[in-house]
This record gives structure tokens, C-alpha cells and sequence, in this order.
């Protein structure tokens, strides 16, 4: 039995399953503080077979480095009272068995790219746009880490003329990409969601050219098959056909965006973060001797 | 004895070498059409101790997929007569060894990870800022293919007021990265390379702001360890302090570069390229059955 949880900033979502894409039994619990929160994820786990192995795929910064004291542990967030949770700590202490770790984003572009609008691909990006615009990314079937993980809400992209007067949200960088495009920027400067605004409104086809320029600049850099796009914002209808259009205008036939590279909505919705993290799970058993 | 051939637009350099990072002779011819220059290739080769792998690191665009039909491939360059030139075919074919294949630009980011200025990191960026901007990536060890491989020098950044009346010189993208940094955009508005400029010449500050954001999106995307920046305007002397200051700026703190993400310049310089096709030679070689 694999056992695996989404670990994210309101919610938690905890499965388990005999593989990572059977869900045996699902369940949520509200993000509270981190002791009363973890020790109901551990005792709702308890209440199941023991499991093999738990894959957590959290809200972040997290230390995904295996060599680092603080492997596992949350980083510097400004969720009150999580900065520095040893998140995998508690779980490898108390239930005895191995752990895999990686970004929330990282364990759905995972299950994305293996059991969703991916499978057949061996690179994807998957990325959420809401709140936040946040990503991971999966090149040869394994999650990219590097120095610490994908942030592709803060990259920086080309801004039309008519936005110039529009200084953006982010509070590091101003006008980056989720400075301009996610759920607050979008309702700083037309005091609604890209849902409620009429469909003619400007907002559509501006919010559109930033999110192409996403997909563009992750083909030309990391060559992905698939982008997965994501999140509150892409549930806007029309939305993904706009992206996909300025996408090929502004590739111009160069990296044969479309054909080659595909811009693509999830297909595992609100499963494919823990879908992501029974995978991680799966991978965290160690290989019985004969299989070595 | 492992052989190696970087095959560039202009030049193609050979060489030969017990590892990697032993060249034992090294000869340059320049690049004609693609028979005569494949034949006196050849040639060279056979004037030495038989190989037992060829690596090869190309201009592109280049055909990396493994099951494609046109694998090792030239694709559809403006090159004239390299278009289809199956060039890892005439070698397997005259020489009868494993080939190794990748661009020139990853073989170079090979290179500079593994024994040249990202030593010890597993990923890695290689660019090369000069008549076009280009790119490799390596990640966990590995050259990153994809749908095709990166083409870094087209990603879209963000413009400075000042810069607005500037259309940019990519023919596909106009003001692309490589439309508004490389060495014909810089001369295109300037009418001169940055080195020929007065060090207080505003074009140095903005081709580092550009530059500054590849590295910046390069580090947001991958979560490369580090950026290694090559090529001709690379040369500008202060420009990498530049750009590294600009970096920072930008950054603001986030993603800690500087810190967690360096930006380096080459330290295999004309060697880099040819020292990655002969690790591309060395990972051709089939593992023999007691090591498999």
C-alpha cells in the first residue's frame, strides 16, 4: 500500500492506494498549524493498512536537496508558523517508512506527464495560474530540481505598450509574469476575474500574450513536448484557445509551436497533485535485492 | 581512442583523445559543402589510431530523437547544402562505430559541467552570446533534449522604455532575446560591438539588463546551479560583472542568485565544445557485459 499527501497552503489531501493510479480512500483536512495538522494526517493514515512508503508533494520553498540537513523541510514561507517544518521528518519518525519529497507542482507535473495530458511525452511543464503562478517541470520522467526548484511565476516577459502604466503585484519583481497575469493582477488593474469580464474585454487577449510567452519561453529554453496549463485563471472559457493562438503568432513557425510543442489543460483536475505524490511514493521504495 | 568532431557554420574542429580531457591531436578544417568537408574529416581520422566511438556536436537545428529516421540529421538550416545532411550516418557508416550526437551547444554545456566552470554542479546552462544566442542544458548530468533541444537565444524578455523605438533583428521574432543582444542587434543599433563602445556607453547596461533576465528566467524555469556565459560579446570586458549586478537586481532576493545560482563565465573556452563531443564519444561506448 502506497500512502501519499498534497500538502498545500489551506488543505491537506491525503490518499491511499495499491498503486499510484488507484485511489483506495481519499480525505481532507484543513491546513491548521503544523503539529495539530500533521498529527490528524498521521492518524488518519493509522486508521489504514500499514503503508509501503509516503509521498508528499508540499507547498513550498521546500529543500529538496538529499544531501542537506534540512531535506524535507519547509523553507522560508509566509504561512504563519510553517517556515522550517520538518514535514518528511515527522512522517519518516513516525510511521518507519521511506519518504518521497518534492513540490506540489513537481508531483503533478509528474502524474500529468505520466498518467495524464502527457502520457507518451517524457518532458512536460505543468504549470497553475491563480493566485500565484507556480510550476514544475519533468524532463526524461524525473521532476527538475537543480539548486532548488522551478519558480516559473517570477521569469520576466515582453509587455505591450498599453500596459506599461501598470507596475504589477509581485512584491519581489514588480511586473514579472505573476505580477501581471495571475488572479490579483488580473483583479488590480479590471476589478474582476478574467471569468466575470465580458469576452470582448481587452483583459482576455493581454492575459493570453503573457501566458503564450510562458509556453514560448519554456520550449526555447527547455524544449518540453507539453505544456500543461492550469489553475483558477484557465478555468476562464476560451481562455487555453487564446493562449494557444498568440503562442503561434509569436513563434512564428520558428520552434514549430502546435505541432511540435503542445499547449494542453490538465486531465487528472484536482487529482493530479496527489496522483503525483502516490508516484513519489512508489518511487521511494527501494528495490527488493532480485531487482537490483 | 575516442574521436570527436565539433561541426560548426564555419569551421569544424577534430580531434582524438584517451578521455575526454586528454586531447591527444586536435586539427581545424574549415566547413565547405558537406561532402567535401565530411571526406577530409574522414581522412584525418583514419590518419590516427582507430577510434572505438565518434562524438559529435553540431550546428543545428539537429535531429536528437533516438527513433526518428533522420536521428543525427542536419534539419532545416539557412546553411546552404548542410540541410539533411545525415552526418552521424557517413560517419557510423565509414568508420563503423558507436556515435555519439548532440549540438554543439549542448556538448559545450557538457563540457563546462563536468570539468570546466560548473565542477561539481549537475545542471547546468551553457550560452553563447554572439551572432546568434544560443544555448545547452544540462540537468542531473545530462544533455535536456526534449521535442528538439533548447534555443535559448528566442525567448522574449522584458523591454526598458528607452529601448521601445527598437524593432529587433530575429527575422521570426523580431525583438526576441537574440533580436535585441546578440552581436548584430547590438551593431544594428550602435553601429558598433559593445567592446568598441565607451565603457559609459548606455548599450552595455541594457545588453546586460537583457542578458540578466535570460539568466534570471534560465534560473526561474530549471533551477540551474549555473549559468555559464560564453561567446563573442561575452568578451566585453565588465560585461559579466554587469550582468551579475543586474542579476541581483532583478531578482530582488527571491530565487537567491548570486547565492544558490551563479553566473559564470566558460573556463574550457575554445576547448569546450570539442571536449563535450568526446564525452559524447565516451557515452556512446556500450557498457561491456561485466559492467552492465
Amino acid at each position: 500500500m502506497l500512502g501519499a499527501i498534497e500538502a498545500g497552503g489551506t488543505k491537506f489531501v491525503l490518499a491511499v492506494g495499491h498503486s499510484p493510479t488507484e485511489i483506495a480512500d481519499r480525505h481532507v483536512i484543513p491546513t491548521r498549524q503544523p503539529d495539530e495538522t500533521l498529527a490528524e494526517a498521521l492518524e488518519w493514515f493509522r486508521r489504514h493498512d500499514r503503508v509501503d512508503a509516503l509521498g508528499i508533494g508540499s507547498f513550498g520553498p521546500v529543500d529538496l536537496d538529499p544531501s542537506s540537513a534540512t531535506w524535507g523541510h519547509i523553507g522560508n514561507t509566509p504561512k504563519q508558523g510553517w517556515a522550517g517544518c520538518d514535514i518528511a521528518g515527522y512522517f519518516a519518525g513516525s510511521l518507519g517508512v521511506p519518504i518521497g519529497f518534492d513540490t506540489d507542482v513537481n508531483a503533478a507535473a509528474l502524474a500529468e506527464a505520466k498518467s495524464g495530458a502527457g502520457r507518451g511525452v517524457s518532458s512536460l511543464a505543468y504549470i497553475t495560474v491563480g493566485t500565484g503562478i507556480g510550476g514544475g517541470l519533468v524532463i526524461g520522467g524525473w521532476p527538475v530540481h537543480g539548486a532548488a526548484h522551478p519558480e516559473m511565476g517570477h521569469i520576466f516577459v515582453q509587455r505591450p505598450h498599453a500596459e506599461m502604466g501598470f507596475a504589477g503585484v509581485c512584491k519581489h519583481h514588480g511586473a514579472c509574469l505573476e505580477g501581471v497575469a495571475s488572479g490579483p493582477a488580473i483583479l488590480a488593474r479590471w476589478g474582476a476575474t478574467l471569468s466575470d469580464l465580458s469576452p470582448t474585454h481587452e483583459a482576455h487577449g493581454i492575459v493570453a500574450g503573457y501566458l503564450a510567452q510562458l509556453c514560448h519561453n519554456l520550449f526555447a529554453i527547455t524544449a518540453v513536448e507539453a505544456v500543461v496549463l492550469g489553475g483558477g485563471v484557465m478555468k476562464t472559457p476560451g481562455l487555453i484557445g487564446l493562449v494557444r493562438q498568440e503562442a503561434l503568432r509569436l513563434d512564428n513557425g520558428y520552434l514549430a509551436a502546435g505541432a511540435r510543442h503542445q499547449i494542453v489543460t490538465p486531465e487528472l483536475g484536482d487529482n493530479a497533485g496527489i496522483t503525483g505524490a502516490l508516484m513519489l511514493a512508489d518511487q521511494a521504495i527501494p528495490l527488493a535485492p532480485a531487482q537490483m
